[in-house]
């Protein structure tokens, strides 16, 4: 099973040592790995990440924690004992980049606080994330996914308008995992070229309030809430899914007027439609939705699914199957592409996909998922300190 | 009005060409010119960027637009005109990263295929975002947001099992905006180690494979197709969003056995509960998530919102409100925390949020929207080419 952190990639020779939990920190630090840096993952003795729970569909782990965890070191480490902070001590002495993602104000209360050391060590990089931020008056507040997804009106743009919906990839969550990697990889840059490393606060509210940017401008300036349209797309019409002759749902439509026209003429075979005013423009479009809808929808339940995909792509208009996940792990275009590899886990090699985004010629690192502690003993070893004695479990971190 | 890309942040120095639309490139780029990059946006002279036209809110400008292109310069380039062409390859020569998100292929087809360009230019970093990637039978389909969240099985774990729904974020396209982001800053950090760029080729379906891998390892390893809850947790039990007495929604729930018993005895008063064995592990509490649903409706809606939210975070119990999105413009922690500042456009200044995850002491860089081709001639003839003649509507790039 190759080592973690030994891949080759752009990272190589970056440490990152990270008080984590759930998906923030891990799915950042995961990508870190992913370029070659070697990630210390900081986990409680008592049980661990809690993601490690879950549930147990993957041979016994947790879809989650094998989704976020492959390619890291785990030091078990009971960050309310003495001992075990001198041993994290040490680990940040050696790092290039401390994460973490605990309780607001958590690691300044084990004596980490982010100021502090980067004080004593001028060329770290750490990322503090929380789901508030620091001051105001929601500082202190729990925070997860839904909970973010809920205040920040991410639910409130999704879903129907009597039925509001949480977006089921944890948006709140993967969405500040990205923005703490971008900003790792941004302070690496800086840090070449000025000597220095950086404290990073990133707060949940503040990522959703980026990515709600398009519905925030149009509440400040027209008033008007946005209204979540199910299927739809809010912006273009007709746009939206359609039940097919052979039982399966297409989704299609049009993103500009000559889109439309194409789709009129050539694929539903109205022209007239193509040619009435009414209909000229997006705008008058949005406003005939209904009318729009039920057009393409008698139409589409008229004809098979592979049938109206291949229409539509002679056409020039875009079209997609709304597909389960099932339909995803077996995508022809993921398998087609070699997207597919895998990875090590305490019980065995399992499934995972290549990440995206990495350039040609960096490698596919395949580290494994840690058991819990796996790499304490070693680790402590590493920075001089005895093995554990028998694990004390103390309260998590 | 203060000039893009002269903010001093980390990437002072770089500079970006992209040829975009839409939202992955754009957002990709935007936060580029946040950490103080110099960002050309090339664009059609007919019409340019189609986001520009969405609709008109801000002060006649598209709500999409301004929130994903201040800081930027806009070159008019019709790129089917040999001369404009020229331009485009003085621009490259002299620039650190392009990017691009036009149609599949369009790229080479205009002679700057990405692996001729770093061929030619060696330090230059290449992201070539698309739908469904190079090769495979999807190769050349067309993809949107709703497109791939359909395909990628996203909305099937949104909604509910009778009505799925789009996340109204644009999840697939903000996702692969922060995927290429990161992977420039990737591959700016190698550049600074190796000397060489890159080619980066991103896809959209590879973006939300990643996104949905929990969902994925669940139905890999169970075979059971996640199923989507609304505004509940897939997870945990009881999560939810609640009626309360005065008209709001509350967002509330537990992560843990722990939190379980101190949200069953010191928010609602319930011992009994916390003592049930029935109740006693989260496995337990997903299998009986309606009855403790219930539970909790019925408690909320004889509680005001306030006072909910002061019990439970006195309990120690995570809680949140249901809001829209003048909620969250409004909301009093990105206030008190001084997050809104003001950027530049044709129109005048508009409130815009501070990006996320700035280190401690990079500025925050506040460029102007651009209009359509503000800066062409100037741009033009800082690459020695003389100022365009009268625009001459092309096709759009």
């Amino acid at each position: 099973m190759p080592m973690p952190g030994t891949g080759g990639g752009p990272l190589t020779g970056v440490t990152v040592v990270s008080l984590e939990q759930a998906i923030a920190a891990p799915l950042c630090t995961r990508h870190l790995a992913d370029l070659g840096a070697r990630v210390i993952k900081i986990e409680s003795p008592a049980g661990g990440d809690a993601t490690r729970h879950y549930d147990d569909v993957v041979h016994g782990m947790a879809a989650h924690f094998v989704w976020l965890n492959h390619g890291k070191e785990s030091a078990a480490l009971d960050l309310t004992a003495e001992a075990d902070r001198e041993v994290f001590g040490r680990l940040i002495a050696n790092a290039d980049v401390v994460v973490s993602n605990l309780a607001p104000g958590a690691l300044g209360r084990l004596g980490f606080a982010p100021d502090d050391l980067v004080a004593r060590h001028p060329r770290l990089i750490v990322v503090d994330i929380s789901g508030y931020g620091r001051g105001g008056p929601y500082d202190h507040k729990r925070a997860y996914d839904l909970l973010i997804q809920a205040e920040s009106g991410s639910c409130s743009i999704t879903g129907t308008p009597d039925a509001p919906a949480k977006p089921g990839i944890p948006i709140a969550d993967v969405g500040t995992a990205l923005y703490a990697y971008s900003s790792v990889l941004a302070a690496l840059y800086d840090r070449e070229r000025t000597g220095r490393g950086a404290v990073i606060p990133i707060a949940m509210l503040d990522v959703m309030g980026e990515l709600m940017g398009f519905a925030l401008n149009t509440v400040i300036h027209s008033g008007r809430e946005p209204v979540p349209v199910g299927l739809g797309s809010p912006m273009v019409a007709p746009y939206g899914a359609y039940p097919t002759r052979d039982g399966q749902t297409v989704v299609l439509g049009t993103t500009s007027d000559r889109e439309w026209r194409r789709l009129a003429t050539d694929l539903i075979g109205r022209p007239d439609l193509a040619a009435d005013e009414r209909y000229a423009r997006n705008i008058d479009r949005c406003a005939r939705r209904a009318e729009l809808d039920a057009v393409l929808a008698d139409w589409c339940k008229r004809h098979d699914l592979d049938d109206i995909r291949a229409r539509a792509d002679a056409a020039g208009i875009g079209n997609a199957r709304l597909n389960g996940v099932r339909a995803l792990a077996e995508h022809p275009q993921l398998a087609a592409r070699g997207r597919w590899r895998e990875v090590g886990t305490p019980a065995g090699p399992v499934p995972a996909l290549v990440p995206p985004a990495l350039a040609r010629g960096w490698p596919v690192v395949s580290g494994r998922v840690p058991a819990l502690g796996a790499d304490t003993d070693a680790i402590r070893a590493e920075v001089g300190c005895a093995p554990a004695a028998t694990a004390t479990p103390g309260q998590p971190a």
